[in-house]
C-alpha cells in the first residue's frame, strides 16, 4: 500500500489562487460561470499548473466482475448478463459506447472479475477471480486478493496517463454490484442498510426489502471498522471497487483529474479516501444517480455532481455524459479572453455594483 | 405573421410512441437512463422519425442588442460592452466560443439591433434599429420595427436548416437584456416584477431594488395582455428577444429541436408559445440560470433544464454547454444495440420484477 500513498499530494493551493485570480481577469462578469469556475480552479490544482492545459484525450474505464451475494437473488437479471454486456461494450452497441463516441471518449474494458470465461473477447484481462464469494456467507475476497485488484486499477491508471490521457473516467459493470456498493457506503459514511440500498436497475418493492435486509445482515457479520478499508473490501468485495478505488488512487498519483461514474464509483471513491485522504481531490462527480446510497456518498465525499438527470444505468454513462462540462471549464479558463486583452473596459466594478458604495 | 404559423405542426405522435417502444428494446434496464429517454422521445416526436437522426451539426446563434432602459441604470456595465463582447466573439475569446469549440458547435453572430456601429464585424448584419426605446418612457419599438426582427429570426432558422444543421441553439448578447426578460415573463406568467426581476450579471441589493421598481412601473405603464404577443414585445423590447422569438418560431416550422439557453431565450420562448403554442414542442431548456425569472419562465413552459450549475452568463453559454447531452441522448436511441440483436437474453422480466407478482 505505501508506494501509492508515497506519490499522492494534495492539490497545489498556488495553482489554485493563480486560477481564481484569472477568473477574475476573463471577459465575463465575476462569477457567471457558477460551477464551472470551481471546477476549473479545482482541476488548476489536480494538474498543478494554471491554466491547466485542456485534456487532449479522455478515457472511460469499464471495469466489470461479479458478485456471490448474487446467489441470495438481489437482482432480477441473471449473472450471465455481466459478460453478455462486455461483449456488447465491444461490438460498440450499449450506452457507454454511443455517450462515448459522442463526446470523444475512449472506451477500455476491463475484466477484473467476471464470473464466466470472456477470454476470447478483446479487453483487459486482469481477473483476479472469477467473481467475489457471497458476503452474506463470509468474506468476499481475501486480503490479498483486494491486494491484486486495487493494482490493476492503480496500474492501469498509470498505463493510460502515460499513453496520454488527460482525464479518466470511471465505468463498472457487474450484476448486483449495487448491494456491495450499499455495504461499502454504510460502511463509511456510518449509515444504515435502508438509508443506502436501492432498486439498482430496478427491482420491485418485495426484492428491495430483502436486498436490504441482505446487507444489513452482512454488516452485522462482518463488522470491520472504516478504519480498514482493505479488511472492508475483502467483506463485501467487489473486484471492481476495489480495482477503481486503485484507479482513483492512480489517477491522483498522477495529477490528472478522475470523473467519477454513479453509485460503484462513489463506494470505491469512499474506499480511496479512507485509504488516502487527499485522493479526493483529483476527484469530480459526474453525475447524481437515481440510486439512493449515492447522494449519501457525494455528501460524505463533499462532492457536487455536475449532471443530474435520473441516470440509473452504470457503465460509466453518468462520467462520460458530464465530461464535456469539465472540458468546457478548463477551456474557459485557458482560452478566454481577458478584459486587457480583448480591449474592453471593465467598468463594472466602478458603475452601480458594490464598488460604488464604498466609494460614498 | 400567418405565413409561420401554417408552416409549424405539433410534435409528431406515432415516432414518439415508436421510440418510447424502442426505449424499451435497447440493452438497459427500461427507464435507466432517466431524462435522456424523455428527451430522445421528445426529439423524435419533433423530427418525426424514429430514431431521429443524431443532428450532424449544430449551431448557437447569438442575438444581439441594446436597450433604452439602460438609461435608467439597470445595469453597472456600460453599453459599449454590447458592442466589445461583439469584437470579442469574432476573435474567439468569449466564454461561448471556448464552450462551442469543446462542444463542436459553431458560432453565428446576428446583429439585430445594436446601438453601435458594428458595420466593421465579421457578423450577420441585420440591425432593425440601433437598440431599443427606453421602455420606462414609451413603447420600445414599433410592431413593424417588431415584426421585422421576429422575421429575422424565422429567416435565419430556415437558412441555417438549408445549411445542414441539426440542432439550433440560442445566445444572446446585449447589456440590460435582463430588465426587458423580466417584463416579459411577468407579462406572460401573470407574476409579479418581484418574482422575475435579477441581479443579471452581478447587481447589488440597491441596484437590484431599482431595476425592480423599473419593471413594475413599465408594466403599470404598458399594461398589454398577454394575448397580444406583438404588442408586449413592442411595448419592453428587445430586438433580441422578437428575434429570438422567431428563431424559435423557425426552428419548429423545420422540424429541428432548438436549446434555449437561460433568460433571455425563455422570455423569446413564451413570446414564441404566445404566437404558436406547438412551438415548444421543438424546444429543449439548455439550463436553469441562476437569475429569478428563468424559473419562473421554464415552470410556464413545462421544460426541465437539463444542466443546473450557476451559470448567469448568457452568450448561448448554458445550451452549448447542454448540447452534448441532447446528442447523447438521441445517439443512444439511434445506435445502441437492441437485447435481441446483442443476443442478450431479456431475463429480468421473468425474474424477480414486477412481472413475476403479475404471473403469480
Amino acid at each position: 500500500m505505501e508506494r501509492y500513498l508515497t506519490r499522492i499530494e494534495p492539490a497545489d493551493e498556488a495553482a489554485m489562487r493563480a486560477a481564481t485570480e484569472r477568473q477574475l481577469a476573463l471577459t465575463k462578469p465575476a462569477g457567471s460561470l457558477g460551477v464551472l469556475e470551481e471546477l476549473s480552479i479545482r482541476v488548476a490544482g489536480m494538474t498543478g499548473v494554471c491554466p491547466p492545459a485542456v485534456p487532449s484525450a479522455a478515457v472511460v474505464s469499464v471495469f466489470a466482475a461479479d458478485h456471490g451475494v448474487h446467489a441470495q437473488g438481489v437482482s432480477p437479471w441473471p449473472q450471465e448478463v455481466t459478460a453478455g454486456m462486455l461483449a456488447n461494450f465491444t461490438a460498440g452497441g450499449a450506452a457507454v459506447n454511443a455517450f462515448a463516441a459522442n463526446n470523444r471518449v475512449d472506451v477500455r474494458v476491463v475484466d477484473v472479475g467476471v464470473a464466466a470465461d470472456v477470454s476470447g473477447l478483446d479487453i483487459v484481462h486482469a481477473k483476479v477471480r472469477p467473481g467475489t464469494r457471497d458476503m452474506s456467507q463470509g468474506p468476499a475476497l481475501t486480503g490479498d486478493e483486494v491486494m491484486a485488484a486495487i493494482q490493476v486499477g492503480f496500474d492501469l491508471a498509470d498505463q493510460l496517463v502515460r499513453d496520454g490521457y488527460g482525464c479518466l473516467l470511471t465505468g463498472d459493470m457487474g450484476i448486483a454490484n449495487t448491494t456491495a456498493s450499499a455495504a461499502l457506503i454504510a460502511t463509511f459514511t456510518g449509515t444504515t442498510a435502508d438509508d443506502v440500498t436501492g432498486r439498482g436497475t430496478g427491482i420491485d418493492d418485495r426484492t428491495l426489502a430483502h436486498k436490504t435486509e441482505v446487507v444489513r445482515s452482512a454488516l452485522m457479520l462482518h463488522d470491520v471498522p472504516a478504519t480498514d478499508p482493505v479488511g472492508v473490501l475483502a467483506a463485501y468485495g467487489g473486484l471492481e471497487h476495489a480495482a477503481l478505488a486503485g484507479y482513483i488512487l492512480g489517477a491522483a498519483a498522477n495529477r490528472v483529474p478522475v470523473m467519477l461514474d454513479g453509485v460503484i464509483a462513489g463506494a470505491a471513491a469512499l474506499v480511496a479516501q479512507a485509504i488516502h485522504p487527499a485522493a479526493i481531490d483529483y476527484c469530480v462527480a459526474g453525475h447524481r444517480s437515481a440510486e439512493a446510497g449515492h447522494a449519501v456518498a457525494l455528501k460524505a465525499l463533499a462532492l457536487q455532481p455536475l449532471v443530474d438527470l435520473d441516470l440509473r444505468l452504470g457503465e460509466g454513462t453518468g462520467a462520460v455524459l458530464a465530461y464535456p462540462i469539465l472540458s468546457c471549464a478548463v477551456r474557459a479558463l485557458a482560452e478566454m479572453a481577458t478584459f486587457e486583452s480583448a480591449g474592453i473596459d471593465d467598468q463594472a466594478e466602478a458603475g452601480q455594483g458594490p464598488a460604488e458604495g464604498e466609494q460614498a
